[in-house]
């Protein structure tokens, strides 16, 4: 059968399933990455789990969220987490090195591997013919303990790239034109395939910016052949070796089609606020800007600063404006240096910032009240840039320069300049980037600052128990009434008993005191409506309320995610059979749960028992074999614990 | 008569007064800098007084503080900033253009001229021959709008410097040898002047480390002659022609004598948690360290960053270590970029930071939890850095570069290779840095964000009138109890009406709304024991209570910055002649105020009774001509508007 390259890679790393879309699939993980927002809980799950070194063939951690430091808990989660990866066996990129996605690409990316990443753009490294998808914190723990990672069988949409890209029109306006056509919603449920004459005419680097904001379609991931191209980045970066050929056999089909000409394609922008809000720059022409950015992994290329140092080379940015430029990683900022590109750009007024994530996750250059900012990253979502009143727009670095130029939008082909071409140094390979874990980690102690604790020890869920309900909700309660998000709350993300503190405490402020009384009495459970769980992935909303001896969460039905981070923190997630009964049920009412280990590994439906009355509610569950077993464990750590 | 530099400075600034230590003086100022933390409530200040251009021979505006924008306010502060710079003939310096001290320095500082600014470290300028002093925000905006500038005429310090430095030993070595000497209150009430043959070993940049760190011996000023060395800075600005010699006169005297022989000096550091905590580095060789922190307005040379990277050059820093680079200017850092040292810099691993003030002043960069972090900075007070808990070492950047190289504190003596010599560019001009303010600023509006509002008007004190004791408080009330400081307040500096709803919350939290109720019924007054407004010299603690209908504070007695404030903001501040009487007044009495016009005018002591008794108190104020003009206008916003 001929395969396209998308389905080369799932085949590769098939370790259970079928491919049928829809369908779930395990696949076999080479290489992890995370980063320092989302790192310190996997590194602490790691912890718990007893893992010694990680089973992947290449992990990494980087530090390109957190770079701020306004006081020590950004410093200390970063001795935490190179401590954690000299001990666990993984790479560490120190803070200053850039962004994970371009540094991977640059350090470890393999044509042919598979990648799961902690951070949804980590699909950026499809460009490199891999197979890379983002995912929560636990699922990349589990990765790094050699477990498969689960997913639906994607379809595979074909997209067909034919021509060239017209002077002034680059990489970015390729995915807003996606963007344009399909939506934030577009690429759900799928893998994006780029394939066909146009690719070639595209390098690593730009394929980067395009597999980047498949994210911002929805896309499960995107997959860029492996061609000439990657062979020659790879000789860049001195890892010529590691090539491999991959394409879409002749032949091969694809669920669904789409064509790109290059050559008809024409300088776009995303306005506020969403991505998918795109139109011509010329639409919006003229319009008076205060800022604009160039950087990000949507644009992490050299030639995308590059091109921005030749267009204001020799001139001044307009009054009144900020250009913020925040390179993308240590590698390239020294390149740009060299080459007097850095030069062009501060004599005409820019501001340079660290290699990093920086204002593109609404760490620092937020624009002022009401005022524009162009920037070349990847999402414009209301109050993301740090002003919550914001006027966020996305396009390439052509069209941002442009306009801090003149101060107002501005088409980039109608500056009075020709196109500058940009000439990429020929050898990138820069040494040193990646600290390598010790052979011996047995003397590598974890370095935890105060802020910064064990994850507690869970037990089993007994076999027999009664428990209170501690409170009774109504329908679509999210993962922010669970456990709030916010600069309040998240700091503490590597405390659990902190953190759980805030548990439910928009709903109830007495809850953690509440569950902190029943905790040594054999705990508590909740009751809910519809959607329960809805929003943020955050697994603090399941982790955070188990610390306080929630094991039970009864509702009416339960929003995807939340309802996978309660199976893995061993949490038992039931649905009322009658939704009547829900009324049944009253806040601090209390149940009897009787030979729960048999029953719910041999019934999906069963019956349980309001003490002190002869009533009975029947409840279910929706629990796989696997499901059954993690959660009988006590939850994930536990289960891989006795895996080990 | 034979004077000093520092006299000659003064007498060609003479207005009012006699050149007698301790005599109050008034001086003519001839240049003002403010920056962005300061800058907002001055040009709201010059808005309220009706000031139509300033009046100085130049005053610039710089941003250089608040640059990490992690919302609107910093950023909408940048274009208040900007537009007021506009409207009051002002040279707007745009954020990432640099540390105003250093940028001060190569843009407009002449010798011969005075200069006022709202910043400590404005003492730097000192070192191009002016008489360069830090001060409140209204005593600049005072000398904007043409006043003169008061104060206690200072004792004149004469330092001899003789010798040149040995290799590794730097500037910073020097004014931490003069604090290892001194301490941290050496200089109150002097001018350290440095004079003999070893200034001329040091370049004017040099000059500016020691002038610089003169605030952290709590020095009027800093004097340096005006020489060759001048002139030649001069020259590379392309500024020669504003170049005039300026030295002490054969024969002239100093009232204090000290001597430096700057061969004998070798590297020194400051310990946390004071500057004056110096020793030789050797002591403390070899304790562990996290981060070297090369920048800042007391390292801020070409020199002092191109010597760490000519010493790192090739090398990498030790695992686990930060080196944080923060260039003093835009100028500066494109010179640094073109000769190669922000690439051997990024090479070694490094992390570059926008020009500006940055970690120095806690935005960022704050170290972990007890590692010690060395820095080329001016203070380590306690928590200063962003970590309540931190141990920050000050230096040379020879030291810190050696430090961070091998990963705990290191004498650069004992690196194993020849001491590099640095080659200074010989033209270092950048044109364009500060923006030149418009001839005709008829149409220039004032751009307010949500959070910046005008100053109120304030009405003068009536002549006839009841006031009830809105509180009554005990000895040595704070500022920080009057209007607290920290992230929760200072954010509204520039909204007067917002900051005030915080006024006295620490004392009482109902005080906001009981000033409220009887504002509009004429007012309210406060009692308090001894040493009543000590701490921080926050303006706002007068302005908010008087925003909310403050007219007087009758006390045991005052501290001097407070007091000094109160009348500028037209507050009577009246002391008990008989300290037993405070316990006459209690909280919500009322007092009757007649006549008061005449009284205060005519009499330094008299009786106010106490309402509905037939008791009276005696009270007294210190109050000088010029104070009481100020207060019956009603503070010195209406005083200068009426004399314009």
């Amino acid at each position: 059968m001929q395969l396209n390259a998308a389905q080369k890679l799932i085949q590769d790393h098939l370790l259970s399933g079928e491919m049928k879309a829809g369908e779930e699939i395990g696949l076999k993980i080479d290489q992890t990455l995370t980063q320092d927002a989302t790192g310190t809980m996997v590194m602490l799950e790691l912890e718990a789990m007893g893992i010694d070194r990680v089973k992947t063939e290449a992990s990494a951690q980087y530090v390109d969220h957190n770079l701020i430091q306004e006081d020590f808990r950004n410093a200390d989660d970063h001795l935490f987490l190179r401590s954690a990866a000299q001990k666990f066996g993984v790479y560490y990129s120190r803070p200053g090195n850039g962004v994970s996605h371009p540094v991977h690409m640059q350090q470890l990316a393999r044509p042919g591997k598979t990648l799961l990443g902690s951070d949804s753009h980590t699909c950026a490294n499809g460009c490199m013919g891999m197979l890379a998808m983002g995912a929560g914190g636990i699922d990349v723990t589990l990765a790094m303990a050699g477990e498969p990672y689960y997913v639906k069988m994607p379809q595979i949409m074909g997209i067909e790239l034919k021509g060239k890209l017209p002077d002034w029109v680059s990489a970015k306006d390729v995915i807003l034109e996606m963007l344009r056509r399909h939506g934030v919603k577009g690429g759900v449920g799928r893998v994006l395939e780029y394939y066909g004459p146009g690719v070639k005419e595209l390098s690593a680097m730009d394929r980067h910016v395009i597999a980047n904001m498949g994210a911002e379609l929805g896309a499960t991931a995107t997959v860029f052949p492996s061609d000439e191209e990657i062979k020659h980045f790879l000789k860049q970066q001195g890892r010529e070796d590691e090539w491999i050929e991959l394409k879409a056999d002749d032949g091969a089909v694809y669920d669904e089609h789409e064509e790109i000409d290059l050559s008809e394609l024409e300088p776009l922008i995303a306005k506020p606020s969403s991505p998918e809000n795109v139109v011509p720059v010329s639409e919006v022409a003229g319009e008076d800007i205060y800022q604009s950015y160039i950087g990000s992994s949507a644009n992490p290329g050299y030639r995308d600063f590059a091109i921005a140092s030749e267009i204001v080379k020799g001139k001044e940015i307009a009054n009144g404006t900020s250009l913020d430029i925040n390179p993308t990683s240590r590698q390239l900022l020294e390149q740009l240096v060299e080459n007097g590109h850095i030069a062009n750009l501060l004599s005409a007024g820019a501001r340079m910032h660290q290699a990093g994530c920086n204002g593109c996750i609404g760490m620092g250059q937020a624009p002022a009240t009401g005022k524009n900012s162009l920037r070349t990253t990847p999402r414009n979502f209301p109050g993301r840039s740090g002003t919550r009143e914001d006027s966020v727009f996305l396009c390439s670095p052509e069209t941002a320069t442009a306009s801090v130029l003149t101060g107002v939008i501005t088409d980039p082909r109608t500056l009075d300049m020709p196109y500058p071409k940009v000439q990429e140094p020929t050898v990138f390979r820069k040494e040193g980037m990646l600290e390598e874990p010790p052979k011996d980690n047995s003397q590598v102690e974890l370095e935890k600052g105060p802020n910064i604790t064990t994850i507690p020890d869970f037990d089993p869920i007994e076999d027999n128990f009664d428990l209170p309900v501690l409170l009774k909700m109504g329908d679509n309660i999210s993962t922010d009434e669970i456990l709030a998000g916010g600069s309040r709350v998240l700091p503490y993300r590597s405390n659990i008993q902190k953190i759980s503190t805030f548990a439910f405490e928009i709903i109830d402020d007495a809850y953690y005191e509440k569950a902190m009384k029943k905790r040594d009495e054999g705990g508590h459970m909740v009751a809910a409506g519809f959607n329960y769980g809805q929003g943020s992935s955050r697994e603090h909303a399941a982790l955070a309320p188990r610390y306080l001896g929630l094991k039970v969460v009864l509702v009416k039905d339960f929003a995807r995610i939340h309802l996978q981070n309660l199976i893995n923190f061993g949490i038992l997630p039931l649905t009322f059979v009658n939704e009547g009964d829900y009324d049944m049920v009253r806040q601090e009412d209390v149940l009897e749960f009787r030979n729960i280990h048999q029953t719910i590994q041999n019934q999906h439906q069963f019956d349980i028992k309001l003490k002190g009355t002869d009533r009975t509610i029947t409840v279910q569950h929706d629990l796989t074999k696997r499901h059954l077993d993690i959660l009988l464990a006590g939850g994930i750590i536990n289960w891989i614990k006795e895996k080990q």
